[in-house]
């Protein structure tokens, strides 16, 4: 048996909290030894007139646990409110965004039965430091920092990550033909950094020819490391050229934290009716076990969640009438899951 | 008869002499009513010393002919130079990028076979304006300018290509959840002048969403108008997926002049040795006739070329064994097209 670990949830906005539930229940049914501290963020924090989103208590929490399992979130337009996604990821010092993406054929539809590809995002640099100024009644503008530091904390744990995970293989995308001076610098310190680990094979390709290949042959492709904002572009594309970015999950990664979080957003048109997919947010705690020590509840957990999907009980936006069995809802695909532990 | 035309003709690097050589000799045999100007720009003439990769009597023809069809460029890596692409964008004011897909199936392999989407490209701001700085020893910047007056211009363009080309639907992406002011800017002047074109359907999405769907399910896109670097990713993105970047041309069109080019670069490794596909510069060469009112040669062209595909006449990059007759070269096919003009 595991020790019970305290960690913190935030239930989210939209399909937030029927996700999170129908998770926290089959993680609990499974035998995950967490103990939820629920914390209030997002859309009601945010109208009751934080601009952050995300309150004192929250942090205190988050200052406790270290981790955080959380559900998308939605930032009111207009108002200046800041992302509460970037906030944490700042305010947590979660230098690394950690995207695995794997197909499960035959139990889901893709044209690329092998692909198997993690995309590791710099997640707290770039255009993501949301600095941006009128400048001039016609013209605003927008500051994309990278620091030397935050490039070789984020390289090397791209190689770490390829070590460890027994990885062959680093590719590097930027755009340094055009960003000399900004992608330059991510590019050079992928060189330098690579030549402590000749035991990977390493590559670059400049980001448009890179997303493409991505989206053509991702087969090709065993880990990617990249600037944040092309992380966020093509962790989408790989993830929905596997299956369905409904699927994915990811893990934010710092020396003192990590926050665990579905790749997809909180999708308000289709809040509350019981049809929304819970597994990104279920492969995210799958993540969010191993992190924890948990691995054998890891392992149960994912594979009920994959005997569910091979025995064809696909939710609406999985659902294909040839290869799915059941069209269920949300809370039936996690009885699935659940009856299958 | 049309009459004679003079355009300016920039060769480029690597692959550029070759595939320009053979789209002259087509263009020429299919009658096109043309005075090529050449002029030295890219690698030769940043090396000579020149940093902007273009001298005088470039821009004394280009004033001239206001018309320039162009080879890939190689901007050479550090040393301070420019793109020689972003100059001529910037200096002759091309603020619309145009870049036509079209699935060539049975022809060309794809797997989506009705693929027909244009990306509208904005060709002069964004993170292209290449304002970088060294902000610390740790740290560089670069500038993201977006103006009122070039979303404007960029958007109501895209409105109007879709009236002039019959097309229905006009999708805007943007990443404006982060940047609120900039790419917030752009969707804002999108709703604003959408209010002016009842008769096209128009939705905006999130660029890493948008991204990945077009990598998945291209065929629910007809015209996509985005912001710069997201242009250059996504087209890349949809050209791939309908075959081949290899295979697609782009006009850059401004007020007073325009610019025409293939949208793949000058692949150094595969140089010289006469294998390279000319299909994107031919591409682009098509379009500029369209420009300059020729348009029975246009057609001419584009049959031949389609139908040298449709023959089986395929370059290395869309060789297939299954639906390829001949492995040809770059000469090999420009004979191919001719041959059927
Ligand atoms: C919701 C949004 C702020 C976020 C991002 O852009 O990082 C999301 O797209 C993601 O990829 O996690
Ligand atoms: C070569 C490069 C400067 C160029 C760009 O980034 O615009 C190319 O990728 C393109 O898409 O035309």
């Amino acid at each position: 048996m595991n020790p019970s670990v305290p960690i913190t949830v935030a239930v989210g906005d939209g399909i937030g909290p029927e996700i999170m539930s129908q998770t926290l229940r089959i993680l609990e049914a499974a035998g995950a030894a967490l103990v939820p501290e629920f914390i209030e963020v997002g859309e009601a924090t945010y109208r009751a007139g934080n601009t952050s989103g995300i309150g004192p208590e929250a942090w205190e929490s988050l200052r406790r646990t270290k981790v955080l399992l959380k559900a998308p979130i939605t930032t009111p337009l207009g108002g200046g409110y800041k992302s509460l996604n970037v906030t944490l990821r700042k305010m947590l010092g979660l230098y690394a965004n950690v995207r695995p993406n794997r197909s499960l054929h035959p139990a889901v539809a893709t044209r690329f039965p092998t692909l198997d590809v993690v995309i590791i995002r710099e997640n707290e640099e770039d255009l993501y430091a949301g600095i941006e100024h009128q400048q001039t009644p016609d013209v605003v503008q927008c500051l994309k920092l990278v620091s030397r530091t935050g490039c070789e904390k984020i390289v090397r744990y791209a190689f770490e990550y390829c070590r460890q995970h027994s990885r062959g293989k680093l590719t590097c995308m930027t755009k340094d033909n055009i960003m000399k001076l900004t992608d330059g610098l991510f590019h050079r310190v992928f060189m330098e950094i690579g030549q402590e680990y000749p035991d990977i094979a390493q590559d670059h390709q400049i980001i448009d020819i890179g997303a493409a290949r991505l989206a053509d042959t991702p087969e090709r492709y065993d880990v990617v490391v990249t600037l944040n904002l092309y992380g966020d572009i093509i962790s989408d594309i790989v993830a929905q050229v596997a299956g369905s970015v409904g699927l994915a999950g990811s893990s934010n990664v710092g020396d003192h934290g990590a926050l665990f979080e579905a790749i997809h957003g909180s999708a308000p048109d289709i809040a509350g009716q019981d049809v929304a997919n819970p597994s990104g947010l279920l492969q995210a705690a799958v993540l969010m076990l191993k992190h924890l020590g948990q691995h054998d509840v890891a392992a149960r957990v994912h594979n009920a969640w994959l005997c569910a999907l091979e025995e064809g009980q696909h939710t609406a936006d999985i659902y294909r009438p040839e290869t799915s069995r059941a069209k269920v809802g949300t809370t039936a695909f996690a009885d699935a899951v659940i009856a299958r532990l």
